[in-house]
């Protein structure tokens, strides 16, 4: 089987899955919660779940709804951080709360937190107490996590110095555990081995700091139009990129300065932000490409100390990580 | 033991356990989270869960942390409801998102909910994977539910006529789950006899819709400052009360006139409200307080189809179906 045939076998599966559990006969409220489903989206973590519960024999029904559970996390947590961020654009359509309003946002983003627990719920019913126990340790442990990374990286932004240190930290938080979370819980479907689970989630989180390196880096140099949002975003709302946090410790004063001038600055002009996106490329870029690709090995590395039971699933894994560096949107 | 020492010992024990999971380091996050516990709050839901964990002899620290994950569930909804209804001030103190802003204020809610799962699992480790199951079901449905009330009570907003029995199935999900599944919890503690702990769920339906009834007078009749938020907000709001269902249907065509005029309008007068209230109260203020009755002698009917093993217990969750529609806050 190839790589694209193992991927989409498993994105149709989770895809039914997801449109069989958000439904309900308040038409307004399930339509804003299926609404960033059909716009698209990679299915990153299911992916993930899917084939780290394949590579130790895990059932595949279970692994379908758990790689469902998270999806809808993921989706719950887009569609809040929208709001929060005020963003407009997400894959290329316009936000949940710009089409529906903020209150019908919250909501539906609150349906999907709940769902996402209905669906692990299903996903682990009839494994033994200690598994289920377990699954939901790590998913509310991954969510408060989640919810800590959100509210650092709000902070972030009012703040002209941050860190790499702290940078990291706060995607760690924010977008790894999600990632380290689904590796898990795809583990702990076919395995109580601590060993393994931990391994597992070992490859999750360091596959999941490189996802986001990258995806700040493709704030800056994607098209914008296969990005799904505009670039530059991230410096008008003064996100502290691991970029923006490396050029402004090695740029030079003038350059600097022009940085700071225009991070966070919600009238800034395009031109503007597209100077101050070339200063901060010509600093930065390969050193976050590098760090990347660090973490990627990393990832990988920990899949190395498991004994696969699936050679396939194993490479899928692999390829994954590879994946999320290599990718351009 | 008198019915005081008996509450109070578990209001204090839920709030231990409620201070002991809100913590964490971010600081302005945790704060915000944990700010309406500290406001008060009568704490009716945990009260009504340990007094059924009791009544069929269940283990007293487990109904304590389940009690405390239905307080942060509740408190995670106020903080959520308060964004979407625009509503300014709560237990005589200024709302989360008044204080802290919108996004910080819907950070907190998320954060709330993921640990009242967080909380509940706590509550039902090492009891049978069916038990845990079922809690989880019990939970998430709820939330589902109650999602899907607040759904309907924003719609029924822009509407001008909504039936009696429209109301009546937006507030049982709206409020009366919550507190249905606050009992069934309880009662599953103790045992897995499914007619005992629906029969438990069914007094805390009942009871549920009297509260909610008695919620929809006070906010008509009460003192404001008792009351802790402005009397006539739902007629500000616009919220389609069975007090203001009834009134519509029997006011005489001029009076409904001015109800249908001030109903929804942001900008009516405490004079135009006051009016308004005052027709609402001639039409419906008996009728809704029989309807508050009639639930909660339905939910004393569903305690005593059960074979109590406490009979204080009993008797409590007596007085609490009694004490929602005696209450005058």
């Amino acid at each position: 089987m190839s790589f694209e045939d193992y991927f989409n076998t498993i994105v149709d599966n989770v895809n039914k899955r997801i449109e069989k559990y958000i439904k309900g006969n308040v038409k307004e409220l399930y339509e804003a919660s299926y609404y960033l489903f059909k716009a698209g989206g990679k299915r990153l973590r299911p992916l993930i779940l899917v084939a780290s519960s394949d590579l130790l024999g895990g059932e595949r029904e279970r692994a379908y709804l758990a790689g469902a559970a998270v999806e809808v996390l993921h989706t719950f947590t887009l569609i809040h951080d929208d709001i929060m961020d005020e963003d407009t654009t997400r894959r290329g359509m316009p936000t949940v709360h710009v089409k529906w309003g903020i209150p019908m946002a919250i909501l539906a983003g609150d349906l999907l937190h709940a769902k996402a627990f209905e669906i692990l719920n299903d996903s682990f019913k009839g494994t033994s107490n200690n598994k289920i126990s377990k699954a939901f340790e790590i998913f509310t442990k991954a969510i408060i996590i989640i919810s800590e990374g959100q509210a650092l990286d709000m902070q972030f932004e009012d703040r002209s110095i941050v860190s790499e240190e702290e940078y990291l930290d706060m995607i760690t938080r924010k977008t790894a555990m999600l990632f380290s979370a689904s590796a898990a819980l795809g583990g702990l479907i076919a395995t109580e081995n601590e060993k393994e689970v931990e391994a597992l989630a070992q490859y999750g989180l360091n596959l999941g700091i490189a996802f986001q390196i990258i995806d700040d880096i493709l704030g800056l140099v994607a098209d914008e139009k296969e990005l799904g949002k505009p670039v530059y975003s991230d410096i008008r709302e003064g996100k502290k990129t691991i970029l923006v946090i490396k050029a402004i410790k090695e740029a030079k004063e003038d350059e600097k300065e022009k940085i700071l001038k225009t991070l966070g600055n919600k009238n800034a002009t395009k031109d503007e932000l597209s100077a101050v996106a070339e200063i901060i490329k010509k600093y930065s870029l390969e050193y976050a490409y590098t760090k990347a690709e660090e973490y990627m090995k990393k990832a990988i590395d920990s899949l190395e100390s498991i004994s696969w039971k699936n050679n396939e699933a194993g490479k899928a894994l692999k390829y994954l990580a590879e994946f999320t560096v290599k990718r351009r949107k």
